[in-house]
């Protein structure tokens, strides 16, 4: 059983607004084992609706559209629908009903063109949207000897998304097929994409019936694993199997076998282990801290930070001496420490964090290029310190250097 | 003259990964003039894609094939895109040899398999790739009486983006039709989308042959102009025209009118009048430094920050009072007061920014819920602040009082 996504709507064919809706959709249809094959953006436009719904019916057996049923007349997915598959719309009383009571309760008087939402495709339910006037809807039929699904489902994140967990998905688990497809996703940081394949494609070559997907990003690498089985505790049964041995084969550089970031994986050793942390920043610029406190619940184990971007906030806020900025410049191994130290020190935390470097573009030299970072961690006992060469523009620097930062503390935690 | 763009790989109908060199080839496509009328995905499949292709060939001018141009049999666009054609492709003597001189420069052995990327559409040009082995391709020809675009370009972003600037848009321009678009796009802090379209709808309504999107964000509303003519000179001029009434109708919301972020105008601002800032934040955890600094050259305005957590660090860092604390609780008007003018005074900066409130998801109570946030501002002389009670979860939230405080950064000095 395979599915095609429709999107419905003018401003997903500019430069400045994209289908994101199709994540979540593929997501929770590969979990009924239904495949994605196909993806398709069209607009406003009744020929181009007409046409891409019949290339979908002769393709596909669930056929999702999305948008295009508000009440304007830009909105023409209904009716390009029926067009389509040749049937007639109906106005639904009740639907008519509601649609009179929704604009009574907020005392407007109700455009004769709202009308329209309440036109149902002959033999289809209407799908309540409990956030919006649109409703959706969801008809099984026949086309060509074939049998179809067709749902139309509202455009907005927030109107779709619960609409089709609560009503598309019961329907669909119904008539679905036999198999189900698990899913898990492993996270590695630090470690460069054909480094980690190496190492991992070992284990997954052996496992032929699991699909893995690596997809490399800056100072991450993560592997996507989809399995299909009878059952669903089947399938996460062979997919768990698979990730177990991954994770022993990627270890120390494997952070995640859930799904979780990096500074959710740091704040859950943090908070398990009852030890707090403090950060010092330089190239950064706070990036260390936002990303810790983005976490709920941080407050527990964060404690604060500083951002000392000038050399004489370096003495101030840390206790830095000038003579050692003098000595070794802002961007130095040595600098790196006194920031973790010091910040460690300023704070009374058990852990100090420093960062220093040149993010660029501006500011590189020769000895001292764009890219060169130096992390450090103290614990009070010894303080390790990283040298890293980044690639990349300010914001990829920066985001490596953070991820660098993060990373230490991992280890450090997890040992 | 329209455009279809077919993204092809069976990793973008997974729920993990999208098309986004799309949105970057609409944007080129329509400063040629020529509209994208369809997108598509489809699989590394050799019958879906054939098919896939011969649709486009029926409904569309130009059509822009990305990916599945590497050396793995799962990179089938060349021999799908002949086949939908009916017609050859042909081994190039000249890309075979780059490719044996590619891999002997490396000291390695060439796989034979890597010798499909040396085939090459009968009748088309092949595009050298800079940045990868895989080039790229240009056929113009004839399908059922229709004359026909056809590209075959790379899928990762840092190869199609310059092959496509350098290679297919002065082929592209050369024959496109007569009209280009111009577009511009500007931006408007802190204000509701609906409040900002009940004024710019004013003004927008009177040029019809512009058009007009507005799309609403956290803390930020984007207004995208777009208008035809027959040069680009003209088409600027008849959108620049609607945008100078817009910043007029908008103003002071209006912090951006050519797409620059609300950091890089601040930042602008700021370097402009040689002013310096510092930040101390507790709720934002930092948020507002990374944004200040993540604008290249902010080390020449922005001296440092703080993020002041716990309440001790806010009397350590920034010397508030603890009474003041115990008096008002840390979330409060007069500790984001204190927070702005402790930093201000403690880095020596012009300008001293404060921020407190709660995030959530815990740590709300009836009389300070979630989402209360207390925003200042120190110049010195006199100290604004600014409650608000902010939507959304802990991200959200977040990214608000970042903006609201980046916001009256941004008055103070364009007033």
């Amino acid at each position: 059983m395979n599915a095609e996504i429709i999107a419905i709507g003018s401003e997903l064919l500019t430069p400045f607004r994209q289908d994101t809706n199709s994540l979540f959709l593929t997501d929770r249809l590969n979990t009924l084992g239904i495949e994605v094959d196909f993806k398709s953006v069209v607009g406003d436009d009744r020929e181009h609706l007409v046409n891409a719904a019949r290339i979908a019916f002769g393709r596909a057996d669930v056929i999702l559209f999305m948008g295009g049923l508000g009440p304007t007349e830009d909105d023409l997915t209904r009716e390009c629908v029926a067009e389509a598959l040749g049937i007639e719309l109906r106005r639904d009383p009740g639907l008519t009903g509601d649609l009179y009571k929704w604009f009574a309760g907020r005392r407007l008087k109700m455009p004769e063109s709202n009308l329209k939402q309440a036109d149902v495709l002959a033999g289809a339910v209407s799908l309540p949207n409990a956030n919006g006037t649109a409703p959706g809807q969801w008809l099984e039929t026949e086309w060509a000897d074939r049998k179809l699904v067709i749902a139309l489902l509202p455009g907005p994140p927030r109107e779709i998304k619960p609409l089709f967990d609560e009503q598309v998905m019961p329907r669909l688990r119904a008539i679905a097929p036999g198999e189900v497809i698990a899913t898990r996703v492993l996270k590695v940081a630090m470690m460069g994409e054909s480094a980690c394949d190496e190492l991992a494609a070992k284990v997954y070559k052996k496992y032929r019936d699991i699909q893995t997907t690596i997809l490399g990003g800056a100072g991450e690498v993560q592997l996507h694993l989809r399995g299909r089985a009878k059952t669903l505790e089947l399938a996460k049964a062979k997919v768990d199997r698979l990730a177990d041995e991954l994770e022993d084969a990627l270890d120390p550089h494997l952070f995640s076998s859930a799904g979780e970031s990096l500074e959710q994986i740091v704040g859950y050793y943090l908070d398990m282990r009852g030890v707090t942390i403090a950060t010092a920043e330089s190239c950064t610029g706070g990036l260390v801290a936002e990303r810790l406190t983005a976490v709920a619940g941080s407050s527990r184990y964060f404690l604060g930070g500083v951002i000392a971007y000038s050399n004489d906030l370096k003495t101030g806020f840390v206790d830095i001496q000038p003579l050692l900025i003098k000595e070794h410049g802002a961007v130095s191994r040595e600098i790196a420490v006194a920031l973790a130290e010091g910040i460690r020190k300023r704070c009374g935390a058990q852990l100090g964090v420093g960062v220093t470097g040149i993010a660029g573009p501006g500011g590189g030299s020769e000895e001292k290029p764009v890219g060169l970072v130096y992390c450090a961690l103290a614990d009070g006992k010894k303080t390790e310190v990283v040298q890293k060469n980044f690639p990349g523009d300010r914001e990829r620097v920066r985001w490596f250097a953070s991820q660098q930062a993060l990373d230490m503390v991992r280890r450090k935690l997890s040992a």
